[in-house]
């Protein structure tokens, strides 16, 4: 690696704590510039440069720059391979990746929506009751196909963590602290995965300090 | 690879043809059960029970269901390298990946907003100018982020088509059969790698037919 990364993004995000745990899984030290998401810093002049719609995480690295979680993993993956965050087995791959999908495509928007409804309502557009239920079927909904492909195994995708779990985790940190955590919780597997995410040291080591 | 594998989901849904493209590629013959976006099918029981967030494609494979595009096009990479879709190299992989992210993530709505309007509104909420609007200038944003990133190369992450090029281009298909082509065409670079494209083999073949 040539020279110190640089993180763009600040610890409240979810998607940046996904990339932090990698980085900390790796043993690879990095800057950090603290793009606030809730105080709207993504979407001013200065962070639009680095990603033209205004999003964190980003990271300078090697001379390049990537945008977007699961690009940045997977280049962290490839240059720094251990521990692997990604399974060996083609199907446990499959079930990674199909995860991932999940989870970036109504997974987030789900669960961060019961979150934001407690938490950060200005983040979500202000509390709407109906989009809270909404929120909470569809979270249970995601999370019941992701413990039916789990299908037993320790992690979302085989019997170590990978980058599914590392994109999950950090959403469902936000939901623990909530009212409907026991609504979303009470989805057959989710409790044991839960406190297997809990007790990942990586994990642990970068919760955001929430004052 | 065990039987043949099914594909659900019709040749008119641009995820679609991005994992027809990549069937066809490696050679691996399927079943296709036709699930029509435009007339609500993947929204029906039937379809929910494959994929609960009522989206197509859906592969039934070596005994496995995988939902998500991305997903099943990395296990057909995995159990079929030939010809390769994803680089060597680690860096034009992280291009590759980012741009999957960028289109995932913006650029699909900007650019499916765009068609949509003119060939398929009742898809997209109806027609709207202020939308269409904001279509056209999102697009333009992401095009011209990922031709600086494709930096000369022929297409999107270095010299070979890679599945990034595979979710672009048969959104563009779209765009570029409506009056707002030139404005989404006009950013640099983006003439030439869409000639390539519709130069490609598995893109001509896959192409819907419009009636």
């Amino acid at each position: 690696m040539v020279g110190k990364p640089v993180l763009y993004g600040f610890d409240g995000s979810t998607y940046v704590r996904t990339v932090r745990m990698v980085l900390a899984d790796k043993g690879i030290e990095y800057d950090q510039v603290p793009v606030n998401v809730l105080a709207g810093e993504p979407r001013q002049p200065e962070h639009l440069k680095r990603h033209p719609f205004g999003k964190v995480p980003v990271l300078d690295i090697d001379g390049i720059r990537i945008r977007e979680t699961d690009a940045i993993c997977r280049y962290l993956e490839d240059i720094a391979p251990k521990p692997p965050l990604v399974p060996d087995d083609a199907r446990a791959r499959a079930r990674m990746n199909e995860a991932i999908g999940l989870i970036d495509s109504y997974g987030y928007g789900a669960l961060v929506g019961v979150a934001g409804y407690h938490l950060f309502p200005d983040f979500i557009g202000g509390q709407n009751e109906a989009a809270r239920e909404r929120a909470i079927t569809d979270s249970q909904t995601l999370l019941t196909l992701l413990m039916e492909n789990r299908n037993g195994a320790g992690w979302l995708a085989g019997d170590k963590a990978t980058l599914a779990d590392y994109f999950l985790g950090p959403i469902m940190f936000y939901v623990a602290l909530t009212p409907d955590a026991d609504a979303v919780m009470s989805v057959d597997g989710v409790k044991d995965w839960w406190e297997a995410m809990q007790a990942h040291a990586t994990f642990a080591v970068t919760a955001p300090d929430l004052g």
